[in-house]
Formats: structure tokens, sequence, C-alpha cells
């Protein structure tokens, strides 16, 4: 492949996402021409190592072939099919897969072919229930402070204020907003262990006022992702989940990025063993590999849109690749490999792994403010000071240096601001974990130094 | 395949979409196994020619061998990559192939999964546009009241008002609306041909007093699908466009369903010669095999973002399917065979057939009050009396009557409401299109016969 020609011709005539594309007159685009496990080969004959997971996509590693063979297959029946009306068998397995490794309580898919319309068809399917049951002025969310729950209009409004959607604010509803649980920069002060949940009494404080005005509450569980890979407490999952059992208010579990283990569990809800009304799944649906949603609801939800048709309580959303069949395909052979090939157990493996890079890194450099960690995702907050916890600042674009660093050590580290994580696949075997983590070390040790 | 159990498994996981589930009881879903060309193949033996493309998005025929082929070649080399900082030749490919056939003035493609995105992606860029330049009134948007753009919040708030949407509106962002160009039931009584353009006279007071508010008109060209597949006259859309011109205004057309040759010419926006500051695309794009979306849009447009990164005037918008390598491939066949199949000449000679027929039951059948026409695209409106063009009633469940028949008689018609309509591939042979004009006939005095 002739790669500068290539290159040249994406600048040309391609907008990529979340990018300046000024940026790219400096830093070209990489030209990928094949994937294999967590390695991205590059047209130049160079290979990166997908520790971001495509953006938290991949799951089994890239071009699994159980995976692209299952899409082969069914490319050879049935490429795709109206799904009103009509049905399919990926779709009815895939839909029975998900109910099994779910939380009891779910009984139901809607799919759709996206995150943000996964998260969007839960967020309507709440606030039509209300509806259609006869209270009407519940139609407010409530999430947390640093929460991201997609790019389209309705799941911005619901995802914390950030660069990424402070100008478009008139386009949003409104929402009421929780404290963020991040307990490294604790907004009431406190320290894990010796706090009192004072988090968990602000969304309190929030519902008790509002509770009649408020549909559901959305969060994402354990890790607030795109936010800045804060883990956070199960205690405080726990405590939502009881808050919404006490005021009547439905729990939206957005797993799109922490679904299919990721966290370590199957779900991240599973880490406190929360049923919540809604889940909303995306992303390592399919390993990765196509794009495809689901959001997952109980009986109790489906009953009250179950009527005669006059009545006007239908729900009515759906996408053109609702339930595609060759994505559908894709997925269920994702998740009949995670018993096929043990994949929790070799999350274990990589989590012990990380652990170990994580404390030490924390130990040693002095940039490292903070360390952060569950099943596959790792974060290393960076400080100017450990102290006072300073931050680095926007201009010193430290994430989009370590970036670069990172690609010239054969590694895709793709920083959050000051945050530099791991989304690691779970096909990546010792020896490459090994070269991630002390390649990792030898950037964060640079950057050290510069900050001397 | 065992027909019944899939069948009853479905119904115990799925929730389809748009559908009232309970109407599954008397009316189950249909078990597709496979398909090729326009034909669905069901598991009990039947087949059911698919006259509206599965949602409008199949173009050459399900199953084509060659987009079928492109899939499976994709899965052997890259399944995916983010699509930030890496890039990928189908992509590059795709780009180049999508700016060679669209409208000139337009020169950069932003990928990202599905319509929806695709359309809520303009509607941000024309909004950010105008703050980066320095505008930032100019914050809403012009559509039509009988529009439809997409089931997300930004792309329900966009369009008209309908029984979709009307119950989430506290959730909608508001827009101007303007009377939509509905010959057959003129907003201002008025005939085609004697009339004054009305219609863009209620569009240009709208926007004379709004204009230093307004950043885009947002619309159909050339025939608002799920509004009544209301086709409207081409003065109309260049009218539009020069209102745009003439105040400053950015123009999106979204052409998610009318895309890839739906209405005879490659894009709808060719009918009237016009050059939209922004495209959307989505469906027909891999001719309905993947999901997938696209907004193409102009170098002023672009370079408004393209700065140094701490201006912060850089789009913050992705998905984590942009672009997937496997659904460009498919898009990049499909685009191909335009020219290898003459797929154009192949409408053309759909169209006359379907015109035909189409004037046919105009003059023999008294319920049909009107029938529309462009492309791949037929419509009838079906009312009670054609003197007064008095609607069938809600209750009275027309539409789903004639979807019922059409089963019988292996035809798989969706009516919108009162409006029957062919959304059809361009596959078809003559002696298919002649079974599914006779059955539709049958179908029409059938139904004739009952309102007498």
């Amino acid at each position: 492949m002739e790669t500068v020609d290539y290159i040249q011709r994406d600048i040309n005539s391609i907008w990529h996402p979340y990018t300046q594309m000024k940026d790219l007159e400096k830093f070209p685009p990489v030209l990928i021409e094949k994937a294999i496990g967590a390695k991205l080969f590059a047209s130049d004959g160079k290979f990166y190592y997908d520790t971001i997971s495509s953006w938290w996509c991949n799951i089994h590693g890239h071009c699994h072939p159980g995976v692209m063979g299952a899409i082969r297959e069914q490319t050879e029946k049935l490429d795709h099919v109206i799904f009103a009306g009509f049905t399919h068998a990926p779709a009815i397995e895939l839909a029975e897969e998900l109910l099994k490794i779910a939380p009891r309580n779910l009984k139901k898919v809607f799919f759709s072919d996206n995150g943000s319309t996964a998260v969007e068809v839960a967020m309507k399917m709440s606030f039509q229930y209300w509806k259609n049951i006869g209270l009407p002025e519940k139609e407010n969310f409530l999430s947390l402070d640093s929460a991201y729950h997609g790019d389209t209009i309705g799941a911005m409004s619901v995802s914390g204020n950030s660069i990424f959607n402070n100008i478009f604010k008139p386009l949003l509803f409104g929402s009421f907003k929780a404290k963020t649980p991040y307990c490294y920069r604790c907004p009431f002060s406190k320290k894990y262990g010796e706090c009192s949940f004072e988090c968990l009494k602000d969304a309190e404080n929030i519902i008790k006022l509002h509770f009649r005005k408020i549909a559901a509450v959305i969060l994402e569980p354990m890790v607030l992702c795109a936010g800045g890979m804060i883990v956070y407490p199960k205690e405080y999952l726990k405590g939502i989940e009881e808050l919404c059992r006490k005021y009547d208010i439905h729990l939206i579990a957005d797993e799109v990025a922490t679904g299919f283990a990721r966290t370590g569990k199957m779900f991240a809800v599973n880490h406190a063993e929360v049923n919540p009304d809604f889940m909303c799944l995306s992303k390592g649906i399919t390993s990765g590999s196509l794009s495809l949603g689901a959001t997952l609801t109980t009986p109790k939800i489906f009953n009250a849109f179950y009527d005669d048709y006059e009545k006007m309580k239908t729900f009515y959303h759906g996408h053109t690749h609702t339930a595609n069949p060759i994505a559908c395909s894709s997925a269920v052979k994702s998740i009949k490999l995670f018993s096929e090939e043990n994949t929790l157990k070799k999350i274990e493996r990589i989590n012990r792994k990380m652990s170990v890079f994580l404390s030490n890194v924390k130990k040693m450099i002095s940039i490292v403010g903070d360390t952060r960690e569950i099943g596959l995702i790792g974060a290393i907050e960076l400080v100017k000071n450990r102290n006072t916890k300073e931050h680095f600042l926007f201009e010193e674009r430290i994430g989009f240096k370590i970036y670069n660093m990172g690609l010239e050590k054969n590694i895709l580290l793709r920083p959050l601001g000051n945050v530099i994580y791991f989304f690691l696949p779970a096909c990546l075997e010792d020896d490459e974990l090994d070269y991630i983590f002390s390649a990792s070390y030898d950037i964060l040790s640079a950057i050290e130094i510069r900050n001397k």
C-alpha cells in the first residue's frame, strides 16, 4: 500500500472525530492495514498495541477467527431485514444469550445500532413509562456531573459539563446533576474509608426534593469512563439503587463501555449485585467488530406499553439496522467465546499484572497522583504536584504528548486530559503486557523528568 | 429451523421497534431465514417481496454477492480501529467515492454509524460553526412540519409533530417549523401549477423575521418520507436553497432515505441542482447491509473548525464505529455497483412500470385520493371519499389491514397510516414488478369493496 499517498488522501477528504484537524499537519493519522489480537499493523511495517481496545470496544482481540467467521457465515444467508413484523434467528439467539448473562430481573431486549441510541432508548422508555401509567410529571433525569453517556443531544443532556458539550448547552434539556463520587478529588473533601458517603447524600438530597418529577437516574456503574476513568466504590452504586427503589425512580445502567467483562465481571452492576430497570449495551457486544446496540429492561416496564393499539401506549422508536443479522451473529459468537476461552480467567490474570504495575508507578513516579483500576481498566492520574494535586494545564497538552510518545514505543495510549488509562482487550499475553507496562513506565519517567 | 419454537422465543425475549407488542398475539412476527435479491425467505417455506427495501435501505438486492464478498474480504484484514489518530483504506476509498458522486461543493466526509447520528452531526456542526465564526446567536433550526429526521432527541427536535414524538415534547428543543409543501392537501388551499408557491413564502416569512437566530434549514430533499411519502416540487427545494443563500443560513440535506438513487438520481438534491452545506447519508450507503453514517460538508465549514488546538474550535463528536472498516468496504462496493450494473438505468425501467401502475389505480380505484412518485418511490394516499379527501380514521387501522393482506399475497407492504407506498430495491425484474403491482391492485380493490 502506498502509505504516504493514502495518508494525504485521508487528509484531503476526511474529517476525523474528536480531532483538531490542524494537528494532522504535524501528526498525520496512522494508516492501519491489518489487525490481529491486540496488535494494529500499520502500512509502513510498524505495529501498535491497542491498549484502549479501539475506543473501548474490542474484547477478544482483533479479527478473532470465531467472530469473523460468524460474520462471514451470516453473509451467506441473510444480510438484513426490517425488524418490525419480522424476525430472525441471530436476533433471537442474541436476545437469549444477553438475558442469560444479564441481571435476572431483565427479561426483554430492545435492539438498536449504537451506544448513544441504546442510551436514548432507555431514557425515552423510562420517560414514556410514567406517562403510560399516569404519572406524567415524572419527566426529568438525574445523572452525575462527570458522566458521559454519548454524543447525541439526548445522551449529551444527561452527561456532565465538559469541553465536549458546553458549547451545545442551548440544545440540551435540563437535568439534575449529582456530585461525582470521585474519591481522589472528593467534592466533600473526605477520604474513602473515613467518610459517610456524603456523595450519596448529595444525590439523596436532590431526589428527596424532586422525586415526583424524576423519571430515572442514569449512571455508568462502577466507573465513569470518559469522565476520567473514575472508579468509584460499589457502596455508592448499591446506594443509588436503594434510593431508586425508595423513591420509585428507574435506574438506568449505562454499560455501553463497562459491559462484557471490561470491569472483570460480565457487567459492572454485578459488583454490587444491582438490578437496574434498564441496561444499555453496545461497544463490546460484538467484541467491537460491528455497530450494534441493545437496551434490556424488565417485564414491569414492558407491560406498561403492552395494550390495545388504540390506547396509544406503543413505543415508537426504531433504527434501520435494529438487530442487523450480521452484527447479531458476531455478537452471539462473542458471548459464547467467554466460556469457550474462559475469558473471565484471562481478565483476572491481566488485572493482577496491571495491579502490580499501577502500585509500582504510584510508588516510583512523583507525578502520579492517583491510580485506579477495575478489571481490564487501569488509570493513572498525573499531577504537577502530589501534595497540592495541582493539574497540568490544558495548554500543556500533556495527554497529546503522551499519545505521541506512545506511538513511538508501539503502544496506542490516548489519555483523557491528564489521565492515562488502559482499557485492555482480554487477549493480551503476559509478554505483551510486560512490554506495554514497561514502555508506559518509560513514558511516565520521561514526563516526570520534563516536569522537574 | 423449528419455526414455531423460534417465534415463541422471539415473543418471550424481544421488544420490537415501532411495534405494539400486543399485536403479536394475533400476528406473530415472520421468521426470516434467508434473503436473495428482492425476496425474503421465511422459515415456513413462504417468501415475501421486500417492496420497502427493509426500511428503505436495501438498494442492489439482499445478499448481493459483490457487497457480501466485500464484507467477507474485509474480515480477513481489519475488523475495526479507532478513527481518531488512525485511518484505513476502506474509509479513504469510501470518502473519495462519496465525494465523486456528491454535489461538487462538498469536500469533506465525517463518518458516524447510523442515520440519526449523521443528522445530529450536521446539526451540531452547523450550530458550532456560527459560534466559531463569532455569530453565536445563530442557534436555531428551521424544518418542515411533516418532516422526519430520526428518533434521537436532537433529530426528533427538528421533526414534525406526530404520534411518534408528541409525547416526548418536554425533552425536545424548540425549532421553527414551516408548512410542508404537500400539494394534495395544500395548507394554503392552492393547486400546483396555479399557485405562487405560498409554501415557500411561509418559509421566507419565518426566515425574514428570524434569520439572525437561525443556524440552518434542515430538510429531506424532494420527498418527505416518513411524513407520508410527500413528493414535492423541485422549485420548492431550489427556493429553499436560494433563501438560505440570501439570508446566510446553512442548508442541511437529510438524504438518509433519499440518497443512493432512491429518487432516480444519485441524490435527491440533484433534481434541483442544489448544493447543500451538509448532506446526511446512511441507509443505502452500504446497500442496507450494515449500519454506517456519513455527513458531508464544505471546505468553508471545515475551515471554521481548523485552528490551533488551544483555540477550542474542535468538533468534539464521535461514535465508536465511526468509519467501521467492514461497513466501509461494503459501501465502497455498493457505490461501484451503480456503474457496474448500470443501476440508474434499471431504476428508470422500474419507475416507468410503476408510473403506469399508479395512474391505473388512480383511474380505477375510488379510494385512491392521490398518487405520488419519484424514482423507486411510489405512494398511494387512500381516502374514504375522493371529493372531500376524508381520511380513514386512526382506529380503522387501514394500514395494518393492508400490511396483513400483503403478507398473504407474498408482499411486504408497510403503509404509513393511510399511505401505501413502494420503496423498491433496484434489483427487481419485470415479472417481479408485475406480480407486486397486480397483488397490490387486488388488495386495493378489496379495501375499496369493504369501504362501500
